[in-house]
């Protein structure tokens, strides 16, 4: 009994560590640092789970978050909604949108085809993609997924799925990052940098 | 308005930010976590919080947590009450009790000295452990604190402190972890293993 915590602690300990990122040492970490702030603090955490779970839902079209039925952006007519961008996730939206270079639409997956955790194309918002594409007279979709294993793997099928309906399927540039050095970079960006070379205007 | 995210789902990760060890990219994962998940999910953490927050109190004798006034160990007569072993927080305790090796009570410092972080011996709860020496009967205080700078600050401290009235002052050993390897021993661990030697009995 005196070797264990408390059971508020322990199941406090518990709810953290199934975060993703969050380890048992973090959990056990944060759960100290919630007792020892003041109470106000740790409430406002609890009531920013609760606000945001009872406010905040998925868009209809394009499953980015949303307050309403459809996204700000599902809503605002002055974008181009031939051209579909499709991101894993939402925040990948915020980050394209911070580049000012995209006008279209988005449709966000909810993650990313990983055979490791059983998440394969099923459980992906994939089937409401291609529903989108007639109805909305989509004509090119940006394959906006991470270069990374699991990213690929999802673009790679996305593409074999949608280029036969007549869309054109582009994917994002892999290369050097901007600002970066040739001699730090590894040997798979450079070898995509490489591979993705453009002629020089 | 749409390169950024809805308020719910901004104060759920500037919320989540503030937790330790949580980067903004983290806090952002976890709320987009939260948002997929099932409402029931994202509930039991926040109840787990606000339930910790209203049940979980500080033991008034030596700080950890507890759910009384005093913490089991504390309440627990069999324990030697002559023996204190100093740790900076709570968890420490649950480390020190799976050992099976300490029969005596704690004291909680709630903290370690950290000029860094503008902590000094003011905001632990070291006038509360000087306290408690003469109406226990403490004759041995064991410093159980981090072996890191500030574990050893504080460690130095609580020594100079508590040696003039008395007390038997014992710290506990640093050297190299059971199973660990010479070969990978980082030199300030192996300089205290040597520094620490003991005779082969």
């Amino acid at each position: 009994m005196s070797s264990t915590y408390t059971v508020p602690v322990q199941v406090l300990i518990d709810e953290l560590g199934r975060l993703p990122g969050i380890g048992p040492k973090s959990a056990q970490r944060i759960a100290f640092h919630l007792l020892k702030v003041p109470t106000d603090d740790a409430t406002r955490l609890a009531h920013a789970i609760t606000d945001a779970k009872a406010r905040v839902r998925f868009c209809e079209r394009c499953f980015n978050v949303a307050e309403d039925v459809l996204c700000p952006i599902c809503r605002d007519d002055g974008r181009d909604s031939r051209v579909v961008c499709v991101v894993e996730e939402s925040r990948d939206i915020v980050a394209v949108e911070k580049t000012g270079e995209f006008r279209g639409r988005y449709h966000v997956l909810l993650g990313v085809m990983s055979p490791l955790e059983g998440i394969g194309p099923e459980q992906l918002k994939i089937r409401e993609l291609i529903a989108r594409l007639e109805p909305e007279g989509i004509t090119e979709v940006i394959l906006c997924m991470n270069p990374n294993t699991e990213g690929e793997v999802t673009a790679m099928y996305l593409a074999r799925l949608l280029k036969p309906l007549g869309i054109t399927v582009t994917r994002i540039a892999s290369g050097l990052p901007v600002g970066g050095d040739l001699e730090y970079a590894d040997e798979l960006t450079l070898g995509r940098a490489l591979e993705g070379r453009r002629p020089v205007e």
